[in-house]
């Protein structure tokens, strides 16, 4: 069992598998299995649920859970659950949030829940014969689905649609059959894999049964959800009259506020390389949350930036317009997203986060989330077009660095209101309190 | 104090922060309490430091952290780290390094390291004029920043381009300071964003100083990196003669596997709502270590994303050929992590994490995040094109679905053996495990 390689792995117990790791991995094995094991939970029924989302675990790994406060979405005020490792997000969501609170807040809408998967198969025969079955092969498959959709169906939700696509223009003999469905207040991931391994199994059968002998018979490529869900989407928005922005930093009036803020907004739509950064804040709030209640945020990403490309050209995801003297600022965004269902429940955090929101059921949540990241990107391009993201940003980290150099509290102090008024690095706070340091030493001899 | 909105919450102590969460917003204020309390490290040390990270801290959000063994990169055996709440994407990655491990491993290069910021700027003076002195500005501008990239320049990284980009078609008066900068092994954002800064306060002195009179000074609009680095590339591949790929499930053998992957990641390329999720699946590799790491995936994602889109069309990341007897597939993406900085070092587990792949710098980091992401998707696909996600996908979610049901350890191994052979869902198996408790209960009767 020695050595860097390893047969059987997954069979061996935790203990077993930690004991694999350190002594072939680390310089000091024991210490660090300590420090492992120093991470689990006390309550091991619980460390069994957290052992149990994935495999061959060693440890917890801890993210901060921050508290957003003051976020009124829809004349409803929330706390949001944020879990993120990246200093000065929670602080920007909150300072937003707080910012539209008598502004009348902030608006949201959900535009759709559809929920998409696809079984991708080649057939070679001819496309017309095919297309002119459509609508009963559609059918057909939603039969077969029953026994799959019928407590979803209960529930209000189930299938909605079953297509068939000719993409052949783009692949001989590509076809897709894309299934949308509604999964109520669950995410739908497997809802919608079943429905579609079903549908897999039955359409070579149904080509069999009901098309002519010498038809040629469909080979499944694969089937499986697409996290792209243009048509499960929400929309959040703030607005105001121009002149309630008020003056920022003492210098900035509302006007020229609000000019610098849509242009900075407009380059998003001009530049992909700002775009990216521009949606990456976005995100910094939406992921936070999803996080939080145990949502999956590669999804969430993965649909929203494609979606933020769907004109042909990767822009940003927000919009800003100043009309007749109001500032308008928002965001439409796909967000596949469950309050049951998955880990929603399952993860003790997740479970208080959702409650912390009160308990809300899937569209509540997409609002919520969607307010989460027009905030963000409100705050950072507040930050940007005023003073500069530095200022604010480098604060924070200097808290940070300032850990690093295991400075005490006292030190940290000092250090805070020396720099209050000046250009923060690393290797200036690290002379600083280096000079603090031999000063102190001086004093002491 | 009390009601839902309030002022001066960032500065209450942490305490009486979760004191007002929980009262205002919790049905059982005292069992809450509890319970966030339960997640926080016994090291007050380590929390405090972990607190640091971000703002209104309330607890610690756990994450599983699994391995993935038998990782061969360049001739190197990596265990890899991996931070994911969802089920069998360790297990997936795991699976996939094994299958190539006996097969010269995983292939990787580094196309570049370069990063990237921009000072954006509003000018409505004579194109040409700027554009004749545009390398004069761009030295001068690297002179000004000689403060900030000193100890950068020391280490053999600093600024390696800053350009002026007109970009007047796109929006009237509109220029670009692009700035280029290896950042060597940190991921180098405060330290690009520094000297974006400093260039934006330089640029509007320059052209009072350098230019006529009668030139309109710029405004700038904002200084920010960008998370978009297609110049901080990396390159991984797996390839072997399809013979050597072996029979799949007993039923398919090597070349109608390497025709259905490859028709399966040609679909990725076609359709945009396929795209998504096969991207998905590799940012599912690809952000587990990066949150590991404690590197910032939203960063990572958003870059890898536009990049998907850069021909105009969202594609798939990866790539498949199957050429005279080789079968070979890579993907090649744009990764911006460090390895030293921010808080690859300061978060106790993301230093362990580093330290069991050998401490490894920025480069090397980059070519295991690009292998665990090529894992990944490899493992997917497979999955794809012969057995169907769901079996092994539903198989590990069986595992949730006993949890949630409170099922004990011998329901569990019960109702796995049951379904060993059947399709899984969430009501078949709460009528199973209904079924074997009112059994028992009828036994104990």
């Amino acid at each position: 069992m020695g050595g860097k390689t390893i047969s059987g792995f997954s069979k061996l117990s935790k203990m077993g598998k930690i004991k694999w790791l350190v002594e072939n991995f680390f310089k000091d094995p024991e210490t660090v299995k300590r420090e492992l094991a120093s991470y689990l939970l006390a309550n091991e029924e619980q460390q069994r649920i957290l052992d149990g989302f994935s495999e061959n675990t060693i440890s917890n790994y801890p993210l901060p859970l921050g508290i957003a406060p003051n976020f009124l979405v829809n004349g409803v005020t929330y706390v949001v659950p944020m879990v993120t490792e990246e200093s000065s997000v929670v602080a920007a969501a909150a300072s937003a949030a707080k910012f539209w609170l008598d502004k009348g807040g902030i608006h949201a809408k959900v535009i759709g829940t559809l929920k998409t998967g696809q079984v991708h198969f080649l057939w070679y025969g001819d496309p017309e014969l095919i297309a002119s079955h459509a609508d009963e092969l559609s059918a057909h498959l939603i039969t077969c689905s029953k026994d799959i959709t019928c407590n979803m169906d209960a529930r209000g939700g189930g299938i909605r649609n079953i297509s068939l696509i000719n993409m052949c223009d783009r692949e001989p003999g590509y076809y897709q059959l894309m299934v949308e469905a509604d999964t109520r207040d669950s995410m739908g991931a497997n809802f919608i894999n079943s429905i579609l391994e079903c549908c897999a199994q039955a359409l070579p059968v149904w080509f069999e049964e009901h098309l002519p002998d010498n038809v040629p018979v469909p080979e499944v490529i694969m089937s499986i959800l697409s996290n792209y869900t243009p048509d499960c989407r929400v929309h959040a928005w703030v607005e105001c009259p121009v002149t309630d922005l008020g003056d920022f930093e003492g210098e900035l009036g509302p006007e020229e506020f609000a000019r610098r803020f849509y242009t900075a907004v407009r380059i998003s739509h001009i530049d992909p390389y700002r775009a990216t950064t521009h949606n990456k804040g976005i995100f910094n709030g939406i992921d936070a949350v999803v996080l939080a209640t145990a949502n999956d945020f590669r999804a969430v990403e993965a649909c929203g930036h494609t979606w933020a490309a769907r004109s042909g050209k990767y822009k940003g995801l927000s919009k800003c317009s100043v009309t007749d003297g109001m500032f308008k600022f928002e965001l439409e965004i796909p967000l596949a997203v469950g309050t049951v269902g998955g880990l929603t429940t399952l993860h003790p955090l997740a479970k208080r986060s959702l409650e912390m929101l009160g308990n809300p059921d899937a569209s509540t949540l997409m609002q919520v989330i969607a307010a989460t990241g027009l905030m963000q990107n409100f705050s950072a391009i507040r930050s940007l077009v005023t003073t500069g993201i530095q200022k604010g940003h480098m604060r924070m980290h200097l808290h940070n660095m300032l850990l690093r150099l295991e400075a005490t509290e006292k030190e940290s102090a000092q250090a805070l209101k020396y720099f209050e008024d000046k250009t923060v690095s690393f290797p200036e706070l690290r002379k600083y309190i280096e000079l603090l340091r031999s000063t102190v030493s001086a004093k002491s001899l």
